[in-house]
This record gives structure tokens, C-alpha cells and sequence, in this order.
């Protein structure tokens, strides 16, 4: 079986590492923070997938650190102003290591692809409503979970076909696609808008952010301004997509979104990945982005006080 | 001389009257929060022009105390969704009595002028440095101070010149305007982008968000669309008009405008006398304003939030 190597195991690495754990590869993390905890007892996972608490073949504190080669990375990173996937990876990455890029955002793959030409490149786009729950212990919401894994930037592959089938074989939903970067483009849709009202509001839920009708005609509106940008990048979203998000959000709880989160707790927060890339899409492309030129601007009033 | 009952005692209220009281004018206050120390001891005003510091003819709590009939009202109030001018006026709305209304926005007068129509309506902009520092207590900083007043909705007024010569005479710089409303205009260009950007913002200062090319850009931006806006109610401003005020604001100290403080304070906001109403003049004439939009929006939802 193979050997992967998790970086960046918060919730999202813990879970789908165990996953992979389940579908019998030797998996081993890069922890951090927890490295205490994880160590000492593995991580817990609570799942109505069954009980899926594992420990790491290996727990190490850096990449450097890790006994490999390991055939797969995944790099399950939030991607703010902070954080360098590329240093944090470059230690691992062997002849023949492919990695497994699993982040939010526009535009963040191809830093990576630049970094390691003759490594493969595997995105990742996560639908999963998991969070750390203390040291070590994650929780599994039991909603709609999804791995979409293919070769970045396009076209077939079948170290990501591999990795499908061990994430199914695992026990969750997954699939590879030949068009990976179409698929960030659609997830995207929704974070691009939300997280940064969320965040610019100081926190605020989804169903705050669509309480009335003048605040979802302004979201569907910097989502359509979204899609023109999707569009003129080659990866055109279906032309409900606005619609369709907001009727999606409408159904499920109250929710806070990470960004969102991440303001409350005064944490570094994903502006360029989420937003900014997307703005500077738009303006080499010469689409008009007001309203989320807007909020960018917003946003980056916001971070610069939070961190002042 | 003239007979003048004050509505809205506040910062402006207080220091206005006591021009006025200096010219020789009689002149009331209906004081709310600040009744007991007014009644008691007046107001002391703090001012470079000198002792500013006056009593009252009358303090009375409504208007409905008031011993009239005045010859004017001058009505000095922050127009948020709690406030309704009309009904603070109309017991001291007599035969002959003109009002003159000091507040920041558009579209603001017309109710007042439908309300008593058979009275002179005049409108003012105030520019003025003052503050409330505790009841009864007010500071003038030493900024340009400058009262503009004219009849609503144009034209000559006998009435409006005579209460600029009296506040030239208590010391105070003061015109009349046949265009009052293209003065509204002028002054709301400003308000209406900075102080919403600092209320989003959970209060930043102006040399926070002119504190960036991109953010000074955006500000500009939005400015323009207003300046649209302005166009197309028929009170076009000077073309440079978002230059100069981003660098008039530039060469002034950090500053947190009054819808910035309101919200730091969790006060009421001015959020349609200062942009619902532009937003709305601008979907009405077809005018493009998705920067002001997104602001409206997101200011919506900082005050729903604020009051639940």
C-alpha cells in the first residue's frame, strides 16, 4: 500500500488521513500544534462514518523529520499570508512523491506546480464539514462529505484515480475529474462571497447574511460577478449556480463560516486565496468586480486592524 | 430679535445656539438626555472663538413646553431610524415660524417641507468640528467651522440670509446658498463613503482606510459613483472632487467619523439619510452604484446584528 504523508493535519487532514488509514495505507502527519497529543495518543474522530480514531505510522514535527520516501503529500493547508506550502512540503518531496493539494481557494496551485515541475501534481477539492475539536480530536458533522481529486491542471491521472479509490475504499465519497480547476472554480463561488461578508461583518451566519432580500440580491449579485470571472478564465460555472448556492445555504443551519471564525478569533485569515487572486483574475481579464472589489477592500481594512 | 427654539440639543444644537444667543438672538432648547444639567447651569462651550458658554431662555423637555411663538426652529439633529423630525417639531411649528434644518444627507428635507407646507423650510450644512463632552458640555476643536443655509428647495430667502448675518455676528463664519441642496450634495460626498466604510470596520479611522493604494482606490471609486449619483439628481460636483477630499482627509488628523463612533458605541446609525436614500435615488435614475450597494448591504447587516 501506499505511503502518504500528511502536512498541515487539522480537521481536514486528521480526517481524510484517516481515511486513507482505513483504506490501509500507512499514513504519517506533520503536526504542529498537537504534536503532543498526537503522539501520545493519535487522533480521535468522532463520525457517523463509524470510529475512526487512528495513530500515524510516524508523528514528526516537520517534513524533514519524516522517515520516507512517501508516494503521496497531502497537503491539507489553510492558506493564509503565513503559511508557505511549498517550504513546508519541499523536505518530502522525493522523486516520485505526488502530492495531494487540498485548500480553498483560486489561483494556489500553480505556485506549487512551479516549485516541483517534476513532481505530479494532484488538486484536491474538500466538501467536508469536519473541525478540530481540541488537541487531537476531530468531529465529523454528518452532512454531505466529498474528496474531488485531479491532476493539476487538467487531464487524467492515475496517481489521483488511486487516491479516489483509497478514499472510497475508506469508507467516504470521492472522485477524480479531469477538470480540477473547474471544480475550484465552483466551490469557490460560494467561499469567494460569503467567507468575506462573514468576515468583514465580524462573524456573521449564513442565515444573517440572507436575512433579507436587499442582502441576498446584493450576494447573488458579487456571485454573478464571480462567475463572470470563472467565465473569462476558461472554467464557466451553470448559469443557476447563484441561485442554486443561496437556495443550498438557505436550507441548512445558521452557520458561521470559517473566515468568518476566523475573525472572531483574531486569526490570520485566507484573503488573498479566497478573494484577492480573484479580484486580480478579474482586472487582467478586464471583467469589472465592484462589489467584490468592495469587500476586498473591506477585508483588507479589516485584516490590517486586526493585526495592528 | 429673533425668537429661536432649538430641537436636538446635541453638539452642534448647543454650539449653533449659543452663536445665535451672541448675536443677540432669544433662544430655547428642547433638551432630552441632558435636561437637568442645561436647566441648571446652561451650556459651557468650549471654543477657540472665545467663552461660548450660554443659557437658555427656556429649557424645556418637548416642544410642547415651549413659550412661542419662534420665529425659527433650528433643528439639529442625527437622523437615524429612531428619530422622527417632524414630530419633534410639530408643537412649535407656528404661523410664520421657518425652520431650519441642520443635518447630514440626502433626500432628507422633503418630508419636512410635505409635513408643514405653509411654513419656509430652510436647509443647512453644518461643518463643524464640536463634541459632546458630558451633559451640557460641548468642544469646538479649532477646525474650519462654516454654516451653509438656504430655502428648500432653492431659490432666495430673506430668512435664510438674515440667520447667516446672525451667525457672522456671534462670531461664527456662515452664507446663504440658493442652492441648498446642490450644498447637500457637496458635503454627502464624503460622508457617504467614509463614514460607512469606518462603521463596517467596527470604526477605523480616516488614515486607516486611506491607509493603502488599493483601499485609497476603492474610496475614490465609490466617491465617483456618487458623484454619478449627483449628476444625475441634477447637482453635479466638480469633477475632482474625490481627489480633493481624499487629500483634504489625508492632511488632516486620524479620525473616526460619527457613524464610526456610533457603531464602536453600538449607538443608532445615519444609515439612510446618509446612503440608503443615494442608493435608492440611484437605482431610480438607473445609475450603476455597486460599490455603494455593497456598502448599503453590509451596513444593513452590521446594524441588524447591532439591534438583536
Amino acid at each position: 500500500m501506499s505511503k502518504v504523508l500528511v502536512i498541515g493535519a487539522g480537521a481536514i487532514g486528521a480526517f481524510y488521513g484517516a481515511v486513507l488509514a482505513r483504506a490501509g495505507c500507512e499514513v504519517s502527519v506533520v503536526a504542529r500544534a498537537d504534536f503532543d497529543a498526537v503522539a501520545a495518543n493519535g487522533y480521535r474522530i468522532e463520525s457517523h462514518l463509524g470510529d475512526l480514531s487512528w495513530r500515524p505510522a510516524q508523528v514528526v514535527r516537520s517534513a524533514a523529520d519524516y522517515r520516507g520516501p512517501a508516494d503521496y503529500l497531502l497537503v491539507c493547508l489553510k492558506l493564509t499570508a503565513q503559511t508557505d506550502p511549498v517550504a513546508l512540503m519541499r523536505p518530502a518531496v522525493d522523486k516520485g512523491t505526488a502530492s495531494v493539494f487540498v485548500a480553498n481557494g483560486i489561483g494556489i496551485d500553480a505556485p506549487i506546480a512551479a516549485a516541483f515541475p517534476d513532481n505530479e501534481l494532484i488538486s484536491g477539492v474538500a466538501y467536508a464539514a469536519v473541525s478540530r475539536d481540541g488537541s487531537g480530536v476531530v468531529k465529523h458533522h454528518s452532512q454531505f462529505t466529498r474528496l474531488v481529486v485531479g491532476r493539476y491542471p487538467a487531464g487524467r491521472s492515475e496517481k489521483a484515480a488511486r487516491i479516489a479509490e483509497y478514499v472510497k475504499k475508506g469508507g467516504s465519497s470521492s472522485a477524480a475529474t479531469d477538470d480540477i480547476v473547474g471544480a475550484r472554480w465552483q466551490k469557490a463561488a460560494w467561499n469567494t462571497v460569503l467567507n468575506p461578508v462573514s468576515a468583514i461583518g465580524g462573524g456573521l451566519g449564513t442565515q444573517h447574511i440572507l436575512g433579507s432580500d436587499e442582502s441576498t440580491d446584493f450576494v447573488r449579485q458579487a456571485m454573478m460577478e464571480f462567475m463572470a470571472v470563472a467565465s473569462a478564465a476558461g472554467h464557466p460555472l451553470p448559469a443557476d449556480s447563484a441561485e442554486k448556492l443561496i437556495e443550498g445555504t438557505r436550507k441548512l443551519p445558521n452557520y458561521v463560516s470559517s473566515m468568518g471564525q476566523d475573525r472572531i478569533a483574531g486569526r490570520p485569515m485566507e484573503t488573498e486565496a479566497l478573494l484577492g487572486n480573484v479580484v486580480r483574475i478579474a482586472r487582467k481579464a478586464g471583467v469589472s468586480v465592484p462589489r467584490l472589489e468592495t469587500l476586498y477592500a473591506l477585508l483588507r481594512m479589516a485584516e490590517q486592524r486586526g493585526t495592528t
